[in-house]
């Protein structure tokens, strides 16, 4: 309880002042900032290449909306999003083995927003969640704003380790936060034996689990693995049956597929879950743009969104190779680097000394930005690793500035070598 | 702490059952739902009249923006919204005496988000908010969400009622929520008088004012009363002084005056209030679309704004003036009725011993719906008042709506009179 203040004055200021000072501005946004500025080399923001955005599908599609359908696309509409884009998804998901109905969708303000409510849903003060580690930053922003503490299980090549899960299970989280498709920051897919096996200690120990699939369709090689969702499914015997019963909590986005500036995501949950998620969404924003959730299902149907992917794959896997051939080149053989089969970024390890956030302030020098790994751990760490993200830079850029940061990288570890 | 369960299943669902029971489904929910049959005359939902959305000119901004700016149209952009967008903004705004920057706004998916945003900021579990009796709903469900309590003040026909203010100021509410204009649900205008008596008070107790003018531009008649952010401004000695450090935070909305599909909001807040509004939105959803505020821009600048609002206020105009009319004509003489300036709504007060939501089920019979009261309520009452929309339907078909609601309200007094 704070006293009153009777006196003339405005003492909610200083209130606010003292109360709010320990929110430090968060790393993406300073990171988005960055990527503004032209002059700058970013590998920072999770940026898709804005050459593949379909600008003339976009534009034909708004065109068809505002001729068919305008007054419905400039109006209020329901909270859980655009029926026949929530039908164009369960068709999509479908095909991926996920089983569900449009009443099992609600649309979200980009997969954001699906993160920020399942946190204010799910979370109360103090709660576990249990993530990777390191994991999406973004999600540790939405949840720790509703005051989740966190259990984090280390990642390695084939993702989460599950040797360490289930100590970490015992702890009582509240839900498993998990990306196995090429994982953000880590770049890292969790093989179909682990995804089996998470399934099934997830469920032995009954902690439902949020799978953030923002990259599933972008695999540039190797194998598609099926979905924690469909295999969960499978696991209590319901691959196919409706109504959807999973403990799976499912997250999409069309900001990879199609354009982030719609701000169009997707939560996949069973009907009770997103019945109340619908009510979080009422007074958090109503509902999404009706507009933009019109105009991504016109640009959408009619299969243009599965020919619009192949060419981002082609894109984007482009780049990873470019950005993969740079790193061989202009970094040295201490350092050690994921090799993705997807997404948007891959994650470095510099050698033992090293500290990113230290890089990061010489490599801004040479007009090269990345993101430092320490915020991408839920409770710390991460000192020597960094974040790359090689889908926004066209080729010639990459290897420019993967040149530039081998540099920095080379001269630190001279001037360490010298300091010894 | 929840005890963690070791056997096979997913206790999980039993927990979010318990857990979630006393979560009841909104009354602003099922009402956009009602709206979408269309054999219901709906003078429930919000929604602007749908006959004078300016789709032609939305178009052409559309096109313009993915011709000229396709590729940042369609990529992520900055929390704190499209620069542009905000600078007409604080041009419009500086028409009405708010003297601000760009800095001191922050655009929000919606003035939802806004109040969201707010609530995310300001309360903590228990905190007091002081608001108008009856207020909008939506704003009471936003700040529940964070466990607000209330202090309401109950209105009249000059709006809140300044004899009861002073007591509410002094159980030291986190901040104060008013609607001076052409009130939800009330359709009353705060006074002049009143305007400078609640910003004195505001100031001696120390609380901030959170002002929330939707309807600001869309008054039909009577004089512009000036805004309280421009009014406190002028309390404190600097009406038209930069940097703005007022004690008012105001939101707006183009939901009204261009389109609510669109969802494009804003918040008018000193700086420091503005940056911490960022980063609680970075974690809600990351931006608004970029699209919709480019498109909202581009349809808004040149002088467009002015113009449509003035068709705006001829079309509602008119339609209040209809409705008016047909309560005099149909309702009860032992009914009242507020007989707004502008905005959206009127609100009814019924005679004694109705119950609006029994006679929200009779309506329904005839096809015709309406807000019943009590929700605005935020400790409860208001049993036989009601809340009428006249700006979505046609004059004929407002006509026909009261009718019918007239109807019903007779026969239940004629009822009523017989049981005596």
């Amino acid at each position: 309880m704070e006293l009153h203040v009777t006196g003339d004055g405005t003492p909610w200021r200083d209130r606010f002042a003292q109360r709010t000072e320990r929110m430090t501005s968060s790393a993406i946004r300073e990171l988005l900032k960055l990527t503004s500025d032209p002059e700058i080399i970013s590998f920072g923001g999770g940026l898709p290449a804005p050459e593949v955005f379909p600008i003339e599908q976009i534009r034909a599609a708004a065109d068809r909306v505002l001729d068919e359908h305008g007054k419905a696309a400039l109006q209020y509409s329901t909270t859980e999003g655009y029926l026949p884009l929530r039908e164009l998804l369960v068709r999509h998901m479908a095909r991926y083995g996920i089983v569900v109905g449009p009443e099992n969708v609600i649309i979200t303000t980009g997969a954001q927003q699906a993160l920020d409510l399942l946190g204010k849903l799910f979370i109360n003060s103090g709660d576990r969640i249990l993530t990777e580690e390191p994991t999406y930053l973004g999600a540790l922003q939405a949840f720790t704003g509703y005051q989740a503490r966190y259990v984090p299980v280390p990642i390695d090549d084939d993702g989460m380790r599950m040797d360490l899960l289930e100590e970490q299970l015992r702890t009582g989280p509240k839900f498993l936060y998990v990306l196995p498709n090429f994982q953000n920051p880590g770049g890292v897919t969790l093989s179909l034996e682990r995804r089996l096996r998470l399934v099934e200690l997830a469920s032995h120990y009954g902690v439902p689990i949020v799978e953030d699939a923002p990259y599933g369709q972008l695999r540039y090689r190797g194998e598609h693995l099926p979905p924690l969702v469909k295999l969960d499914a499978e696991y209590h015997g319901n691959g196919h049956g409706l109504p959807f019963h999973g403990d799976v909590i499912y997250l999409g986005t069309m900001s990879k597929t199609l354009a982030p500036g719609l701000r169009i995501g997707w939560v996949v949950a069973p009907e009770e879950v997103v019945s109340k998620l619908v009510q979080m969404k009422q007074g958090a924003d109503l509902h999404s743009s009706t507009f933009d959730q019109m105009v991504a299902y016109e640009a959408a149907r009619g299969g243009f969104l599965d020919r619009h992917v192949k060419v981002i794959r082609k894109v984007h896997g482009e780049r990873l190779g470019v950005m993969l051939q740079a790193l061989e080149r202009h970094f040295p053989e201490e350092a050690k680097w994921t090799r993705p089969e997807g997404g948007l970024f891959l994650w470095v390890t510099l050698p033992e000394g090293f500290d990113s956030r230290r890089l990061f302030d010489e490599a801004l020098k040479e007009k090269v930005a990345f993101v430092p790994g320490t915020p991408f751990f839920p409770n710390g760490g991460g000192e020597r690793t960094l974040r790359l993200n090689f889908s926004y830079s066209t080729p010639e850029v990459i290897e420019e500035g993967i040149r530039r940061l081998g540099g920095v990288v080379a001269r630190r570890m001279a001037g360490r070598l010298v300091a010894v």
